[in-house]
């Protein structure tokens, strides 16, 4: 009965005893079976190359944004924390000090449950034990069992996809598919932020690159989109079952040809105004989900972060350091243009995520109970939680039931911590389910088949993998 | 111990043993209290004329959006859950093949306790036992004991009030009343949304048609608004207790009497914008209350739903199909120019309905905390649900009490769903109340008559019954 | 086992046998630590004279916006609350006729446990026992025990922080402070809305006396500067530790110096217009930031108050007086000019409240995870109870876990409420501690460790006691 946190069998299950019974049952029903990532950031170079991890500090620490920023809060400046400017051990040293910050955080959990489960690391993570942990999680490291393609299969990863630029050649993913020895599916997702928001700052460079390289000769605007939907149909020969976009907001908006046209040649002579960016986003948001409707990629949106909200840590260590800040969203009327022309549309799958709670309940439930394409995000992003999960089934159920949520996304670059967080997301289910059954709200039977659906059913069917 | 979901006796009730056992001498202090539904859409004329009810698909599926929208979301075209369109048991076995899908849902509990409770089905719902169920409900619809008015006694309805148009001549009410072999209390409501929206499309129609027979010979602005008055006196003389208001926001503004005129007068020459609609809509409101101030009418505002949100299904099947979605809405200050004049107004009652639940604990229980005339609706459309309910009692209570919120409000058109949504409502109360006994935050005395108060005295004085 | 609701040591604790029994032992590690209070509204001179409290009417009910809001809106008059309109045990009797309404709510708790633990009082209050009561109460006042000076002894605090007129001379606290038979520390709080706020009735007044007593010479708006500076310099050099800011949203602007002094010289000569009025506030909000970082006084922002919403009301009995009504409120792109330049300043501390409890996971978390100087201010005003406390561990732990948040804050200018309000609040530390000790996602140790933490060490560290 002495179990530590990491590999308790009840970890996050709910204390009520009835109901933890109940909660045990149903997540033994799930437990074993294969994990299924539809969106997240691992390299798929990474495991094509099978690439040793580098050291603890450089893996787990560093390139996380989730566990530099609560470093950061605490005083920590960011150049302690970089590769280069930082030796890995003091790092570490850093990260370790900072340990118990992390209590009660879903970072801390999936952190927790990897030094156990996957390096083997039994005792608490605290200053004094810092080199101790380092050398153990490093001699573990060099271990040949720790290679990106034997976690792959110790992880029961089937499906995991990556996120990828538009020009991305996708030789990884093709090698992997190609390679008999692998057995997973590494899928590339099409991410044309880049190439679509007209601020960022390589826009023009980019949108330049896309129409020599892809549009088979067209120019302009109609150049810009036939280069896109050649690139789309790139991923799809390449096992792509996505396209991904992280938005400033869920806005969408039809522009007749002529004035989309004027919008693009406006921005590619840098005269584009924010507002002219908020348009053009819009608009090329509605032509994504038309082209989705054509060549059936999943179109899956993430809006709602106003990024690098500091600008001097930006302007130091660039993007994705910890300070993309959410923002009240608003679905209702921003998704309706696309909605109007593709909400019914056949086989158009739609995956509407949101860093916003409050939508839950008022907005992605009453829709996703509607449209046929409409799909809401698990949650994602701050919300990827146990107690956010948790409110998040609480806040959908009840309007749009089970069968109209995404499935699980674990959205990291943290490769290693893969388990974890599908480990999480499959207690959080059962408990949810064990606290309905308890209320005789749904049958036990019922309960068993329906955590088989979340879990591995609806990412399977929502993702059309 | 061997019972059905629909008829355990400890649905919905805390999973917790030692709470569950307040929760159930809770609810057996209420379980046989009569129902007091004081806002809904059951057409008086159904009861008044004891008119059978049709088949099952076209009771229980085919009118309830509630049904129709998760089983469209699932990939059925509407016209295949439309009279018109299909045959009653190729509804139904649309329907039996959905039901899955509402699982956890409210629709789910209410169809359920129906299927059991009101129509004696027994067995699970499914694709294989479409037939067995759509053939047995008919039979049970066909027995004498089904009809309207014996269904209401079964029921144990005291009040039940319809929604009806300011225009309508209330005959089935006057019947019902007049009739002594009937015990309960239909009531109508005054709803004049297609009166004072005048960007509904038969607005300028139904303006003539009121100012010529109801405004006494007045003409313009004045014979409309006097007409407006004539009206619900008549309401008032056949019973009527509430006005009910559904509007797009809940903004209120005080225009002076030739500003007023001025834009009655563009909007029946069909000059009005956008804007001019939000501005007339609001002052109307100002308006209501004023009036509701002068004759008693409860007054009770449904804002923030936006309507129709998918033109297509809007245009090819009508209004009221599923497609109305919830909007994020603000009351402090749009509600604020009537409570400024009317707020403390002797025995005004104005009901704040709303879907967005985080105005709970923001707006709504501190508005209803300090206004003697302002209560907070109970929780309406995609939120009258389990869960949600609770949510609802723990933001507002720890400001507002018990006393400040309206009671249960069903707003069902589906006539035989009465019973169990009430009784979900009465669970909830008891679950809720519980939970605070079990925490020594009210001694279990004073949940008991809580509990009463709740669910019978609040409607009760909130709507002046 | 006869417990009263007020004794009961399971109070507020949560019902699960099994987390309930964490929770008792959670909460014996902080029962008998010292009150710190940072922020609130006693007076400093009723301790320092020592100042008998009046009649029971005058001490617990006329002085409590929270306690005459529920009384007003079951429909008694506020001047029949009013001191100088009634008689206190007429006043008296009112509240207790009112006295079941604040069942289930905040101000309920800290009553009845007033009732009990500080006058003794042992029976239900009831408009039948108004009288006695009264009689009861006012003879506990008259004893020497119930002295201000005495019960700041009994109730066991340590720090009480007042919250004070940057002209005030801070007479009281030094007299305190000097007085070798006081051990208490009362610190004053520097609190400038009245000299910020261009649109206060008193604004052109106070800013005269302010350059006029303050700013050694200086005139316009460096006068202006520098008086508020010299004033803080005063108050830091008497105690004071924080800065308080109740500003209409979280808005921040750098203006540059011509403009705020053109902005500055507009409002003196009475021209502003009310957007001028966000615009300076939001500059003012940088401007204090600026100056803590110079001075090391803790900023703390009170936002999102619609204040004096009943004009009527208003006018009738003043401000503060029960209608103050939260809106919704965001921080994201508000708060960032200020937090561009000082968000990672060398021991800033930067307290965000907030009324509107969306923003917890949605904003305040994200922020106070990332920034150095940002801590999420406890949940405030109409969230200080015990449902609502929950919700806001729950919302925000997930994301910055336990150091960033500020610890609890009574805020009350009801002294004898004080030890009630710290208690509900270190009971729902242990309830909320409990669940994740029972859900095995912390150590029963480490809970033990930050229970200490967020009652006694944040509140501390946050405010640099």
């Amino acid at each position: 009965m002495s179990h530590s946190l990491a590999t308790h069998p009840d970890r996050l299950l709910p204390a009520d005893p009835g109901t933890r019974s109940i909660a045990r049952s149903l997540l033994e029903r799930v437990q074993d079976l294969p994990i299924i990532s539809p969106h997240g950031h691992v390299d798929a170079a990474v495991i094509e190359q099978n690439t040793p991890f580098p050291d603890p500090a450089a893996l787990l620490v560093s390139p996380d944004h989730y566990v530099t920023r609560l470093i950061h809060a605490s005083g920590v400046p960011l150049d302690q924390l970089q590769p280069g400017n930082a030796a890995p051990r003091e790092i570490w040293r850093q990260f370790c000090a900072a340990w118990p910050l992390f209590d009660g955080t879903a970072s801390g959990y999936w952190l927790r449950t990897q030094f156990e489960s996957v390096f083997g690391w039994q005792g608490e993570l605290s200053a004094e034990a810092a080199d101790a942990s380092f050398d153990a999680i490093s001699t573990k490291l060099a271990e040949p069992g720790f290679r990106p393609r034997e976690l792959f299969k110790d992880f029961n990863i089937e499906v995991l996809a990556t996120t990828d630029d538009p020009l991305d050649n996708l030789e990884s993913h093709r090698a992997l598919a190609e390679d008999p020895s692998f057995h997973g599916r590494v899928l590339p997702t099409f991410r044309p932020d880049a190439y679509i928001n007209i601020a960022h700052p390589s826009w023009t460079t980019n949108v330049e690159r896309l129409i020599s390289e892809a549009s088979d000769g067209g120019t302009g605007y109609r150049g810009y989109i036939s280069a896109l939907e050649n690139r789309r149909r790139y991923f799809v020969d390449h096992g792509a079952v996505s396209a991904d976009h992280g938005v400033k907001t869920p806005a969408t908006l039809k522009l007749d040809q002529a004035d989309a046209e004027a919008l693009f040649q406006k921005a590619r002579s840098g005269e584009a105004t924010a507002q002219d960016r908020n348009v053009f986003e819009a608009h090329m948001m509605y032509q994504m989900a038309r082209m989705s409707v054509e060549d059936g990629l999943v179109m899956t949106i993430h809006p709602g972060s106003f990024r690098n909200h500091h600008q001097p840590t930006f302007e130091a260590f660039g993007a994705d350091t910890g300070h993309d800040i959410p923002v009240a969203t608003n679905y209702t009327e921003a998704i309706r243009p696309l909605l109007q022309d593709f909400g019914t549309a056949k086989d158009f799958h739609l995956v509407l995520f949101t860093l916003d709670e409050t939508v839950f309940s008022r907005e992605l439930a009453p829709l996703a109970g509607f449209y046929p394409s409409v799909y809401i995000g698990a949650p994602w992003w701050f919300l990827d939680a146990p107690d956010a999960m948790l409110r998040f089934r609480s806040a959908v159920t009840e309007t749009a039931g089970f069968s109209r949520s995404s499935g699980f996304i674990d959205d990291t670059r943290a490769f290693c911590s893969i388990p974890a967080r599908h480990d999480a997301s499959r207690r959080i289910e059962a408990s949810f389910l064990a606290r309905l059954v308890a209320e005789h709200r749904i049958s036990d039977d019922r309960a068993h088949e329906l955590i088989v659906d979340v879990v591995d059913s609806s990412p399977r069917r929502v993702f059309k993998l």
